[in-house]
């Protein structure tokens, strides 16, 4: 008696930004594992009569081990449950899904990925404005600003990152960006760069704030929010 | 009398793969203009009283000039229309939304954008691997392989591009990946470096095949699809 699992990509918060799709897998789950950050008003689309497991970090107090998350995985599958794995934006995007879909296989257990909507997407759109442009952003990149240890990852590829005709998009960024920037900087990008710094994005708290790269540390050290930060920077359009 | 455009993300094919929101404005238009790419069954979801405008590229027949689609939704939105610019994928990532934004503002006319699900989230999921790899492949990044006249273009960044570092995903590659091919083995990436060439993504046309970077424009060369052709290459997660 092997059940299945969907990873179902949560988008960025707005609950109607999950896919049809998506909606389905939660309305007919038996078993629902959550993070903090695709909960909310999105488990408003769960079967009533599931499960719901968070698994997800909270500020403050210790996360469960991603080994833990992929054990009861595993273990909900395995009673012969429709299990939902929720994952916020893309969860094929920094979304940490090979380690649970490893344990899966181990386990002999069959799953499917349903995509989203990225948050990088979902920032521009709030934005009114495309990531990339015809002329002038002809490449799009996405990095995370926080490597296994929280700290800004080691080896990052400067030639690609300070490329002033790519759009760059750095997630969790917020505590690494200033150390960032200075590389920047220091390889030659210019600092009237414009960047956009969006919190919360499709949510209650959404903020979008606009600034040149050599003024964004200074407004990211004065930002005081717990939800997620997303950094944008290249030749941005403007937006009217 | 101004109306409202809503740019709306359509998604890689499968109408379950829009979002939520998409399907309100869809079902509330009263005019929607869409490309070839997102019709079909996306279009089910049409309210069944709005004007269909195709405005999409055909194989075969000149397209509309890209002038001519502003045209066309400003005088839409100037009849009080609620507009919906059904874009494929995401519009936002290579979907040329710029200058129909431009010529909205230039008339006075609000609009909003509805963020998607872009062809590369649909394309690994369909795979069964994540975009991101933890240790492996920590940035992702998005080309188009069509320039403006049709050719791979010009100032490639070969440094972000030959990086075994990151998932590189190829929009509209099909034509122009072999030309891609030879200036990134030229540049050292790895002959032996996993590809994924996926076309159709979602659709009942899906095609999925794993090839070697240096395998690959062989069996582009014999590759006979109408359907868009993705093509994603670097450090890929194995599937089982």
């Amino acid at each position: 008696m092997t059940g299945f699992v969907s990873f179902v990509s949560s988008g960025p918060g707005d609950p109607e930004l999950l896919t049809v799709k998506a909606v389905k897998r939660l309305e007919t789950a038996d078993a629902i594992l959550f993070d903090d950050l695709s909960s909310g008003p999105i488990l408003d689309h769960a079967n009533p009569e599931a499960d719901l497991i968070g698994v997800g970090k909270r500020a403050g107090r210790p996360s469960p081990k991603q080994n833990h998350v992929s054990r009861l995985l595993v273990d909900y599958a395995q009673t012969g449950a429709r299990v939902v794995r929720l994952k916020s934006g893309d969860a094929g995007i920094f979304g940490r899904l090979e380690e649970e879909i490893t344990a899966l296989r181990e386990a002999g257990i069959e799953f499917e990925i349903i995509p989203g909507v990225t948050a990088a997407s979902a920032a521009a759109a709030a934005a009114n404005i495309p990531l990339t442009r015809r002329m002038t952003a002809r490449r799009l990149q996405y990095i995370t600003g926080h490597s296994v240890t929280g700290a800004l990852p080691e080896q990052l590829n400067m030639a690609a990152l300070a490329d002033p005709e790519a759009t760059t998009v750095v997630y969790m960024g917020k505590r690494t960006f200033a150390e960032l920037a200075e590389k920047l900087l220091a390889h030659g990008l210019s600092p009237e760069t414009p960047t956009l710094l969006a919190s919360g994005v499709s949510t209650p708290e959404q903020t979008l704030r606009r600034e040149t790269l050599g003024a964004l540390p200074e407004l990211l050290r004065k930002l005081e929010t717990t939800a997620p930060v997303l950094i944008l920077y290249g030749p941005l359009a403007e937006d009217s």
